[in-house]
């Protein structure tokens, strides 16, 4: 049996969890020390996506990265948190050509340290970038913003990557990086060599698209960087464990990835809320694990020609069948 | 292990569909003979739900008791069609009294042919009850209609039992029996001991409900006559083949009713548009029996012990062991 | 001209706002006092829904009253908060008794806090009370939990109004008193005379109803204790500023309430994370002025008999008519 | 005050409408001839975009040539039906090369006619290009499909323009030109300067795109060959009458293009079940000439000062001025 990918995790997955209505927070605040170790307790996980700054924001550098070893861990990305309160009107597109200039400061600060601690690429999550209400924005100016703001980031730090996770919606009602093909129109409108796409499942899902067609359609231009995995319920980011609703898409994905002999890290975005952290990680793992087996018993060469009939009782024949009997496989 | 349940399927499943695009048909016409001897050819099916008029209306009921003895098929309902052009603008909730009427006593008609086919049930689906826009319509005024009009066929014909299927929305962009809650208010309100519900797994998917939860809810009301199932992206009826895409909440649709002790047809409504309906059919049973595998090798002990500490992380690993090996038990 | 409507709204929409991203807070804390002199601030409003505990906790009632007289208003209900962190897995469906208990005490002592200040009802919004992943919870449990613990409260305090406020989901995945039709059915189980349903326009919205259909169903049972009114795009509860999508349908759901004599207030649940509160809320007063107007010059008659005839057309030109105009006649 | 825009509408507009439940059709079925003279009846159209095949297939064109004219109409557009049963597995993209190569020649031909007609564009609709199940299909190979098809047909008619009208879902579960941003990414695969984009409006807004950023984007792009407008619940395309439910953004969209100085036919695509065809055109003109006053009203300079800001509250109140007074200015 082929070698099991790599299988990572975003940080936050293990820090505390806030919304709008439990304020005091779903558990007690968990500092990026703690994260990281309760990263390293899954057992399973090779990196992590840490938030910067860090928490607290004077965690000494040397430490977090004796931290990370001691637990077996890497950090694959740093994602610089341009959504707290100061850039909650924005981040690249705030109408605060200061604040706009803050969040790309904090990029590039962010982007130092990922060359620092030998990330593989800096996350741009711009959650704030959008709008809320009809008639609010001038979208034009919006998207240039977005545009210039991640050019600029890519030209100043040539020899690092960097991924836009675009997602439909959440803080924003609507997000400017909202899908895959709009993010790939910002790419290439933007013409430097360095910035890609992280897909979230989730984010593809509820956004109405296909996530093995999304994926299939950023591998072709080349900028599918990283990846990450969750579910819903289909109408907002639930961050849920992977797998616990859309078994069958979640497997179509992974074996889409495969076929393209994609080589990156199958990694976790879950906000267990309700659950024991770690033990959501392990889920999470798990049912990666068990998608794993299954992609090596699939009947690839049978599922290509009914695929190439566009035969979708026979297609998901040949899926279920390697899912339905993954678990014992194992 | 137990014995398998019956299965069932609505009869249109083996007709020809249209729809707004290809208004000269997926396929050639079939007739009520012939969909009942393609019913026939799935090889699994022992009783369907059939569309009255019969296509075409003059078919001869002994032959058709015939044709469905020939293909081992017994009726177990008739649905007569009170949403075709005639009833385009309401069958029960019609401005014009005298179509109210029409529907009325089609319905009745339907159900003195079900008595004589000793069905089980006469099902509603007053599809084009509701309304398509904002201020269109009195509201209590379509209520009423709706309750009184199944309360006068149930009082007419109390040898029967009379099941309304429920759905959200089309064709009527909202309609009046549209979700379970809303049904078993209105079969209060009848206060007639012979109408129950018809639980269409697929509606109540995109209905925003949770399948399980609304049968539980309609058992408790002791008023679930009938199922169907099918499968959707839950934002639209999509009729797809049952459990390609929510394998998980269709093995706890049927753990309910498992649990319950409900002793009904697991019943197909599946519109195969571009694939073969006995193919399709024959997709729907297969993964039917998979669940009922499942069924039988689920730790029920151990899901309820979860449930108890409503463990979502336990009761879905518990819940997976048992899906993702149900196809090699079998 | 008819007397205008007394205006209302949460307390919260003056408060500080949170969620998963901007853990900071989209603004600074605010205590409750504050909160009511920005309520205050507005001009406008005659009532406010408090939130219980008070922040801070400490705060002394007789100042509250003070303060509430000072800025002109009343205390309308409370809202006690049974969804935070300790109730974060549940309130009245806790798996743990005690928290459970914990939770039907908070209300009772919020219930004993609305009897002095002179509320019309306590508002219940068990916002934690539902599930999350399928299998993860027995839904028949919950559900009698849920209508356990309201009447035991409805019981101890005869001489009080609980108010329901039901929601298809967020925080929870799903929720018990998710819609119009399934809280009137608890209701109906409760079997007590002191409880109803706050109705939030919103809620109705994205649960897939008509809000006026869902007013109308309510009203028919002689339920309607209350309403919210705010905005969204149907897919989330975004609790945007009243009228800033729907128009249409917020006017049809003020005709309703008017058609039916409804006497209550008009009541905001806006969250203007980005916007100024006191604006905010004085642009949702505004809007429901000028839909006030619009009664005022609306065609009723006309109205009338084009629904008789279902007439889309008809009806749609006559509201727009009322509409279109009302800001020019105020 | 300003010219007002040319007004037009698809002529199934006027035609028989089917759904999978009322087969028999919504009314009796129309001709293409008969569809022209109640075009002309709405009294305000001055442009048609024509179904080819015509309904009977033989009719005359030279005959519908003069219908045309007498009825003070134009053919905008011929739109070739790609999505009838033959093509009901894919046109473009049929897994058969023969009917791949048939839906392309029955644009070709089209073509052809809409050259003789004088028509500005060929519509491309092909509904039946995309996916119903997850593993169904090679996504990569329908993706090339599709982009070569309509490549083909540019170059093989370098003198006209074709507009591709992309939507998300409907007849297939998943379209393979499902959003604007896709749609220009496959324009630019092309590599031709005649194929552009028909931004439907409804399409848009289920779509989960802001229609006015969607033109924006399209706009940006130099591709916005021609629009459709209707409403809908935001869940599924009702083509219901512009402006009965999202009026807001509708007048939005309208303001982005009357911005941007486009010159397009303000056109229809309605699908009335239940109404009157002609009424419910009027209708929708009705509205269109309301949002067209309201434009000329907007505080333009405000509105963009606002927008600057991103002033939601501000943008609202101007957008409303404008709007609910805009039937009193007429």
């Amino acid at each position: 049996m082929a070698a099991e990918p790599l299988f990572g995790a975003g940080l936050w997955h293990f820090g505390q969890f806030r919304d709008r209505y439990a304020t005091d927070g779903y558990g007690p605040p968990v500092s990026t020390l703690e994260a990281i170790d309760r990263a390293g307790q899954v057992g399973s996980l090779s990196v992590v996506d840490i938030n910067y700054p860090f928490n607290p924001a004077d965690t000494d550098v040397a430490q977090l990265e004796e931290r990370l070893k001691a637990n077996g861990l890497r950090a694959i990305a740093l994602t610089p948190e341009i959504y707290t309160r100061k850039f909650s009107r924005g981040g690249f597109t705030n109408p605060d050509p200061e604040i706009r200039r803050a969040a790309i400061e904090l990029v590039s600060e962010s982007a130092d340290l990922a060359r620092r601690l030998g990330c593989d690429y800096v996350k741009l999550w711009p959650g704030q970038d959008g709008w809320d209400y009809p008639f609010q924005a001038d979208y034009k100016a919006l998207w240039q913003m977005s545009i210039e703001a991640v050019r600029e980031l890519a030209q100043r730090h040539p020899d690092l990557r960097f991924a836009i996770e675009y997602k439909p919606r959440e803080p924003r009602n609507r997000m400017t990086f909202s899908s895959a093909a709009r993010t790939l129109l910002a790419i290439e409108k933007m013409d430097v060599p360095n910035v890609g796409v992280l897909l979230d499942f989730g984010h593809s899902l509820y956004g109405l698209e296909s996530p093995a067609d999304a994926a299939q359609l950023i591998l072709e231009h080349d900028r599918l960087y990283a990846i990450d995995v969750n579910d819903n319920f289909r109408g907002w980011d639930d961050d849920m464990v992977v797998g616990s609703i859309h078994l069958v898409e979640t497997f179509e994905f992974f074996h889409t990835l495969r076929q393209a002999n994609w080589q990156g890290v199958w990694q976790l975005d879950q906000f267990p809320f309700r659950e024991d952290s770690v033990e959501a990680a392990r889920a999470g793992v798990e049912v990666m694990r068990t998608i794993w087996r299954a992609l090596q018993i699939l009947d690839v060469e049978a599922l290509t020609e009914a695929q190439s009939r566009q035969d979708a009782l026979a297609a998901q024949r040949i899926a279920r069948k390697a899912l339905l009997t993954a678990q014992v496989e194992g």
